[in-house]
Formats: C-alpha cells, structure tokens, sequence
C-alpha cells in the first residue's frame, strides 16, 4: 500500500486529490500540507470531501518520512521547488501545475523563468491516451495536463495527421479558477452569464502547441466561462485535409480510444452532466453536413479527469496499480448511447 | 397613438412584445390572443410583466377592429395564415416566426411547405442594422429575425466582404427554446450542464445563408445549450482573406456601427448579462496574434433583441415613429468600456 | 449476493437505485423495469448512471424468476399493486412510494383510496434512526420515508418529548418534483427564483403527524422550490417546554445519534452541498439567544437520503447486510467541523 | 430638477442608486463618488448600468457644489461622517447603510460605537408603507431600511396587534452580501446550495425590534443564502392571538395596503421572479389549516426595494416629487392575479 501525501490540498484540486487518495483501495493518504489553513482538518474546510487529516505546513522532510508519492497542487512557479525538494528525497511525484508540462522556451514564453530547469528532461505529460502511458509508467514526476488541454487534446488526436486547422471553443465552470475569491469567481459576476475571456491568448494553448508540434496545423483556442461550478466542454471545429465522411470519423474515433478505461464516446453531442465527479472524457465526433468540417466535442469534469483523479490515474501506472483502481466509472462501452440530457427537438430555434 | 395587438401572446416571446407595447410611450397595447390560456389575464400567467389584458382567442376580425398593427409570435407554419389574415385586414404586420425570413426554396428545404407562399416577396428582414432599414420602413410586413442569426450577422455583417470562411460557436439560454415542457427545458437536465445541439445542422443557419448568400464563404454553425435563462452569445472565428490588425478590426466595426443606437463596441469580451433585458447587441472583435484568426463575440438578450424587442424596433420603423421609442437603453458611445464581469485575469488557468 | 430489481428505473428516484445496486457490492441488479422507455437501456436516458442494462415492461412473474428483493419507485397508487404482486411471490420489498407509509385512514385523507389496504399493516417505516431499525431488519416491507419527512423527522426526533410546537420551513431542489417537464419544472420558471407551493397544505404532513401522533404537538410545515437539482434543507424552529440551552441541545442531538453512521453533527448551519450524493443528513442544532427557541437545520440529498439510498439502506438491513455497505460516505465522527460553505461573515446585511 | 449625487457609487446598491437617478424624469445625476474605482467610469465598472460618469473620490464641498441631495451607499460606521458633512452642507440625504436606523442604545449594542450620535433623531426610517410616509416627507435624513426588515416589516405589520410570536425564515440572493469577493461570494460556494447563517443573530433583527417595539412580540429570525444573484423572500410564520380565517387575513392586508403602489397582493405565494428588477413588494397571506398559524410570504429584489429603489422613493417623498417617479412598475391592482412560477402542482412530493 503505497503511502502518498497531498501537497497543497487547501485549494480545490488537492483537496479532491486528498479525498480521492483516501477513499483508493490501494493508497493510503498519510499527509495533507497546506499554504492557508494549516491546523485546520481539511474536512474544516471541505466538509463534502470528508477527510480528517489536518492541515500541515509543508516541510519536506517530514513528507518524505511519512510518503513514497506525492501529488503536488501549487500554483505554477510554486511548484517546481517543491517538487524538486520531494524528488530528491526519492518521492514518485505528479505535480497538477503548470511547471513541467512544456519545454523550457516554451514555458518561459507563456509563464516565467523556470525554478528547476534540470528536472524538465525528466518530466513525462500525463495525458496516457494520447501516446504517454508508457513513459509514464516510468517516469518518477509526471507533470498533469492543463483541464483545457485534457479535453482538447483528446478531442483532437485522432485527427493530428488529417487536420489542416482546428478552431477550439472551449468552455469551463468556475472551479477552474480556483478557490480564490475574486470578482471574476463572484456569484454575481457568473450567475446568468457567459463570455470568452483570455482572448489574447490562454497559456494553455503553450500545451496543445507542444503536444502538436509534429502535426503542425494552426489552432485558434478560446476559453469562455460559464455558470456551473464543475464540467468543461471543448467544441472543435476541424478542417480536414481531405475529405471525411461521418463514418470515417466514427472509426477513427472508435479505433483511437477502443481500450481506453476513461475515454468514451457518444453518438450524441455530450453534457458535462454526463462526466461530473468522474474520471472520463465523453467524446463525440462528426461531419457538418454542409461544410465538410468534423466537428468533435469532448466533456470532462475539470477538477476530475482535468486534475485530481488524472493525476491519480498518473500515480496508478507510476505505482504498478491498475490504471483504473480508486478512480471510480470507467467508459460505458456497449453500442455508445445518445445522449439524454440535451435533445436535437425543442432547443432555441 | 398606433393601436397594436399581439398574436400569440402566451408563449415567452409574445408576452415580453405585449410588456414592451404596454409601456412603449407610442403604441398602445389593445389586444392579446392566445392558443393556450385564453381567457386568462397575462398577468395571472406571467406576473412579472404586469400587463393585464386578457388573452383571448385569435379572431382576425375582432384584431382588425381594434389594431393597426400586430406582433404575432406564433410557430413557424402557424404564422403565416394568422399573417396573411392580418395584412388582408390592412394590418402592418411584425412576424417573429420563421415564415418570412427566407426565400420560398430555402424555407421548405430547411422547414416545410409554406403556407402563404404570395406573401414571401412582400416580406422584409427586421435586421435594420445590416442593410435592411429603409426597406423596413417602407414594409407592410417585416419577418423578425431568429436569435442565432440575430447575434451572428451582427458580428459578421462588417467582414462579409474579407471572409474565407467563419465557424460560429454559439450559446444560448433556455427561454430560446420557448415555454413547451420538455426534457431539454426540465431544470434537472439543464442545470450544471452544458451541451451543444443540432449539430446535423440547425434550421437558424438558413438565415445566415440568406443573407450572406452573396458573400458566399462557408459558415459551420453549431448552437449550445447553457443553464442561464436568458442570453445568447455568438463566438465567432473567422479566416480572413488577406492579414487584418486588430486596429483594422476595430475599425471596421467602429465604421459600420458608428450610428447604430443598438450596437454596442466594447473593448473586450461582452457577457451576456451586459445585456440582459435590453435591446443591444454588444460587440467585441480582435484578432487572434498565433494564428491571425479575426475573433468576434456578440451577445445580446434572445428574448429582446433576439425577438421581442427586436420586433418592436422594427415596428417603430414602419409606423415611422423614432427606432429607439420605447426600447430603454441605447448603446454607450464614450470610449468602449473595459468589460467588467470577466477579467482577463484569475479565471481557468 | 442478494438479486435486486428496480421496478420505475426510468424516473429520477428508481435510476438512481439501479446505479447504487449496480454498483454495491453485496447486491446484483438483475432487472430493471419501466413505465415510460421500455427497450431503451437505462445508460441511454441516464448516461450518467453508466448502468447498462435494458428497460423492462414490468411483469411480475418474470421479476420473480430474476430477483430475490425489488425496489419499487412507482408514484402513489401505482405502487401498491406491483407491490403486493412482488410481495406475493416471495420477494422483499422496499417501496419509495407514499402507498404505505401511513395508515389507512391517514393515506385516504391525504391521497386516495388505498389500493392494498390489508398491506398496510405488514409495512414497516423505513427511517432506522428514528426507532425503526429493529422491525425494518424483521420487514418484507418497508415504505421508504418521503424526502421532507426524512429531514424533518430526523430534525425533530431528539426534541419530540421536549416541543412545544414546531414551525419547519423546508427547501428543496427540482428534482424532487421528478423527470415530468411541467410549467413547475421548467428551466425558466425555477432559476433566479424561489417560492413557497402547496401552502394550503403538502401530503408530507402526513408522515409528520403519522410519526409524531404520540408526541402531539402542532407542525406548521411549508415547502419552497429552489434552483438547484439536488438537495434539501428543513429549517426547523421549535418552541421547547422548558427552557434550553444551546448545550442542552447540542447533547441531546449527540446522544441520540451517537451512532448512527448517517447522521452527522455539525458545528455550524449545514449547506446541501456538504451532503450532495451520500445518503447522510448533516444537522446543526442551537438555541436563539433572543427567543430561547430551538433551531434545527438538517441537509439532504432529496434523491439519495430522501428516497433511494435510504431504500438501500433499508435493503441492507432487510437482507441482513452492514448498514452501510454500498452507500459511500459515512458520518464525520471527530470534533464536527465548522461550516465552510456559508461563513458567519460577509453575507447579505 | 433635482441634482443628486450618488457617494460610494462603486458598490451593488449604489451603483444601482445612480443607474436609477440617472433615469429617473425628476432628478438630474450629477456626481458619483467611490473609495475604490475612482477615476473609471461607472459604465466601465458595471457595462450594464450604462452611467458614463466617472467615479470620483468623496470631497464634501465638491459634491455639495454640484448636488441638492445624496444617497449615500457606504457601510455602516463610514457612512455616519459623510452623512454628517453632507447635512451641514444643505443636501438632503438617504443613507442606505445601518447607521441611522435604531436608537442609539440598539445601534451601539448591534454594531459600534455611533460616529453622529447627535443626527440619530433627525434621521426617519424610510419604510413609507408602514407609517412612516408622512416623516419622510418632512426628513432632512433618511435611514434606507435593510433588504430583510423590508421584506420582514411589510409582511408583518398589518398582523402587528394581533401576533403572539413569529418566526421569519428569510432567504437572500448573493448580491445582498456586496461587491467584495469572498469564500462566501464565490460561486463555488454558493452554486447547487443552501444554508442558514448568522443564527446566532443577524444584525436585521434589530430593526425588527425597533420598528415592533410597541407591538412586543417575539420574532425569531433566520437568514438563508440562495443560488440567484438578485431576490430575497421572507417567508413568516404568525401565531395570532386569536383565531384569524384565511378571509380575515386576506382582508387585513387588503386594508392595509389597498392605496400603496408597491406593495402587490397575489392569490398565491409569490417568487421572487415576479419582482426582479422592480421596487414591488408581492406579498401572500394566508392561513395554515392544520394549526391556525397565519403564513405571509413577502418577495423583494434585495437591490431594488431591499435598498437603491427604495432609497429613491424615498428621496421622491423627500424632494416633494410622485412617490412612484422614475420607478418603473407599479403594483397590479385587479383582482390579484395566482403565481404562475410556481404551481401548486407537480413539485417535489
């Protein structure tokens, strides 16, 4: 039973880290530290996540005494020097920030000047559907994706060699912004509202770059906020290099993801409803009849699969486990159903 | 003092048109008609429009007697007799439907047999601001534009000529979707949700193809379904022909709005709720620096500019009374505003 | 391994047993049956249940070949015939409609001719933390509680010799009113809004009285809608008999659910969310210093405590299974923590 | 034309206050003040409002060279010296914060210390529709109530000499909490919930007690966060002295209220919907069947007549204008209309 320790777990991805450690049959969560809150018992907190470690400052000593794995989940910057710090003392680490998931230009361009260049070499992307499940069986940091790189990135991979542009409208509740209180996260700013934000260019767009960067088509990214606490739909819009039927669509959708435990795909555009507190990318694709464009739209909880329980999907294959243990629903895989939430009659027209 | 009556007047859209004449300093509200309800006040089905005529059955004799002009918020199909009975009593005539928005092979390919067929060439599109305004003002009849369209001519209208192609991703509260209890509109599926709909391709894309039919670039439209009631944003991306600025942008939609009382330039992204309940469309354009993309975001209020108030607008120029009379707010002209309800900053990162 | 059949998988209540049986571990789901959707696979109207099986046409015979115990999710008076059917042929079961939790004469006044009045004396109240645990174990019959009731009793059980009288004003979320789409259920007609209903008098009253009859004192109890999907508070206010003290309370409330491992006790007003899918009822109990009066808050989940995990946890103790088993999270047992979801400060004042 | 300016501009009521003054046929707004923003426009502030004035910092002499009166939207104990400085300088003043509402021995036990103890009896407390009309006409400073004790006052006071206690469970929108973002505020907290909070005592028990203090019947009062930005409900529950018919209340209130324009009886318990953006209050009064208690239902939009519209009328009042000027909708005044949000049927049961 490998013992883990949840660093920064007063904010909303570590705290759910936390809890999803607790509850796994095959970790034991023995330490949760804190920047805020420290003394606290994290279910002081987040009574709903019902965990009663307490709250401690970081030091990694006393982590690493108590843990063989960390799941890190500080703010970009914040991170590296602490990740560092568990690695050294032979800690398995995934770190939730934004710290490893690029190259250094890359990184320094979109964020900052980088606190641990050396370990960047070392760090694996933790997005195993797309080509990374090995490597991430081997690595000892894996670095978790963005939650609108998740999605996006899922939604497009089958696609990387056959799309000349793709435009991504992609749209996110307001977890994503995390537990700090400020006048975008107020009720009275989301509540019956909707706008894009980030025009100018979202630092997550560093991430599809470096994942595509072989595949080499243009992507517009935008993120749009929305009134719902957890869930994130990114909306693709392909341009094919060559022609593509609905069909052929479908297979190479079917073909990618036949054996992938989250990734799972609609016959019908998908709800967020559909993935809340779960693990899974709900995925659909198609063709636009009147276009030609494949149209692909994938959903995830962006605290889950977009954070906490991929970094523990992460941790699983770092550890041995299987990479579905403690992390709950896995893809419906019978004849994919039509969605249910939203129907194609009776919707604005 | 026009005496007006609106047909159709228990559904969403129909009872704001009766609250916007009731109150519009012009006009005088003299009958409401309904297929549910009759005999009901409005009041006692919708309270917080305080108008308390009662809904009666449609009679076209009855309307004629006491009207010069109607608003007939009807369904698609069920319109155009209602409308042809009122133009034969002399009537001017503010459709909301979808009857007489388009040509008559474009309707029956993307709705049904028409049944007014005579009518269609008489019938103007109630978009004043994108060439249609002294056409309108000259109509006996005007075919009040659908929501989707609405937004999205607004925000492509001023780079029509320097289009490759467009993709609109578009979102939409619920009372888009009318006052029918359905699945999609039952609270459960909508809240904490978010879907997109009709992607085999949604009827609204006609109008777009209408009226951009000699522009001629290819347009992927898809709509979404968001837990807000009401709302429609428009994320527009579009390919230019040749390399545009951001300045050259914002110029040109600087140039093509300058004075239009009801479109609104801002200097960042528009939320919905900057509209709520008005009848302004507000308008952000830039471009995207990775890619060159021109990226355009209009919101407006579906029910209001959307249609209710939108129909009034047109009506004002048809009964040559001034196009802003009773329609409340007018686009802000000083220096566009910072958008104030989604920073730039602290939101999904 | 108990067979389990969930008869009314198709409504909001009976698909959520059928996702909590398929998923416990000393249960096995093997029919699901339907009113409405028969033939589609339940994953196909709730993908988010991830529960494959196929929608049944109920026939009693053919429940009887598959399953040992049902659970019946049919609306009153629809329940009592499948019930005695499937009582009939040997199976346990737990009934979530209203047709047994009260005696006859009771059920007739508040609902309707009793359709298998000679039932009614075998069924057991299935609320084991309010004195029922030992004839719930010993039942071939129990009545799930209502959701009001369910929060309310649990609210009033430790005071019920020491009130005076008691005025609970109960909130709930839509899904309480089910999957049909009405007026009432209407996205538009529930957010940004809230409102009392059935003020003349809600059947739940009857399960109040039905329960408390010996304790004997007078319940004002009043019902409002909420805009949110689940979740239900009763704010409870009670007039004691004698004087008490914020420490008199909080002991009565730990004595008597000292070990109850779905109540938890806590610090401070508890919010819905803290309960949000578990079958806990989160309690807060004070004394308002200017009145002397009782304050009671007690939040649940309306679909899982207030109908189909507590069915569950009625089953569990049926079948001689842990009480607990398969229903996730269990009572917080240390210090209760203070609330973190409304803080004392920095709210409307 | 009056002149007025609006100090502390920046915050939910004040900005409101100037959107409503600016308008408003008989006033003329001349300044707006802020402690934060100054130097923004409001409009770049809250795009929705549409008041291009630029926020400015407070400076007694310049509002009083520009301005005849002022609504003051400070908090409470900032406000007392600005209130003060505005008096000595000729302007008429309402005061939206808490501190001229009570007696100075209730305000310093509720709040602090008072900053102009000496103005306390020059302020009326500006609630005209119970009593107070004619003092507020006659008023130098007003005292804008709170957004519950309006609701609270009006739901109660026709029932004053013939109550033996009440209990008022009152439900708010986020918005009454103010501008400055917290964990409270954050929709996160606040999306999917409800709770109580300030049981130990809201400070809006004290006007409840100021204003009933003759009356001497106890009232326990709890306030209750909601999921909408803009709405609050107080929902009372009276045990009366005697014995009072559904009619005999229906008619007291009737009397009491039969002349006041925003005050509007419904058949049924009313939403908060049905007066969004409206200085209404919508009250339903009735009497529960089983017990005798009297119920009162009382709907206000906590920012309109829970504060800035209020705050308006009374400065109508003050200024010698129609109290209605500038107000928008009055109350309906036919035989009261039934809800229509939310029926009697189909909800949770």
């Amino acid at each position: 039973m490998a013992r883990v320790a949840v660093v920064g777990a007063a904010g909303f991805a570590g705290a759910l880290c936390a809890a999803i450690v607790e509850r796994h049959p095959g970790l034991e969560l023995t330490a949760t530290t804190a920047r805020s809150d420290a003394g606290l018992r994290l279910d002081q907190v987040y009574p709903r996540h019902r965990v009663s470690l307490e709250l401690e400052t970081f030091d990694a000593d006393r982590v690493a005494e108590r843990a063989d794995a960390a799941l890190v989940a500080y703010p970009h910057g914040a991170a590296a020097p602490v990740v560092q710090a568990l690695l050294d003392r032979g800690l398995k680490v995934v770190d939730l920030s934004a710290d490893f998931r690029l190259d250094r230009a890359r990184y320094e361009r979109y964020y900052q000047t980088h606190e641990a260049p050396d370990l960047i070499e070392e760090a694996e992307y933790g997005l195993p559907e797309i080509g990374h499940r090995d490597s991430v069986r081997e690595a000892d940091l894996v670095a978790g994706p963005g939650c609108y790189p998740t999605a996006t990135l899922l939604a497009l991979w089958p696609l990387r060699e056959l799309a000349r542009d793709a435009v991504v409208d992609a749209k996110s509740g307001v977890s994503g912004a995390g537990r700090e209180a400020t006048g975008t996260t107020h009720f009275v700013s989301v509540a019956e509202n909707v706008a894009a934000y980030k025009v100018d260019g979202h630092r997550h767009r560093a991430e599809l770059e470096h994942e595509f960067a072989e595949a080499g088509f243009p992507i517009t990214f935008t993120p749009h906020l929305l009134p719902i606490d957890q869930g994130l739909l990114a909306s693709c819009y392909v341009t094919p290099k060559r022609e593509l039927s609905a069909d052929d669509v479908r297979e190479l959708f079917a073909e990618a993801y036949a054996d992938e435990p989250f990734v799972e795909l609609a016959e019908g555009p998908p709800g967020v409803r559909d993935v809340r507190e779960t693990n899974l990318c709900r995925l659909h694709a198609t063709v636009e009849h009147a276009t030609g464009r494949v149209l692909v739209f994938a959903a995830i909880d962006n605290l889950w699969k977009g954070a906490a329980s991929q970094a523990v999907q992460d941790l699983n294959l770092m550890l041995g486990l299987a990479e579905e243990q403690g992390l709950g629903a896995t893809a419906t895989r019978r004849a994919a159903p039509a969605p249910s939430v939203v129907s194609t009659a009776q919707v604005p027209s």
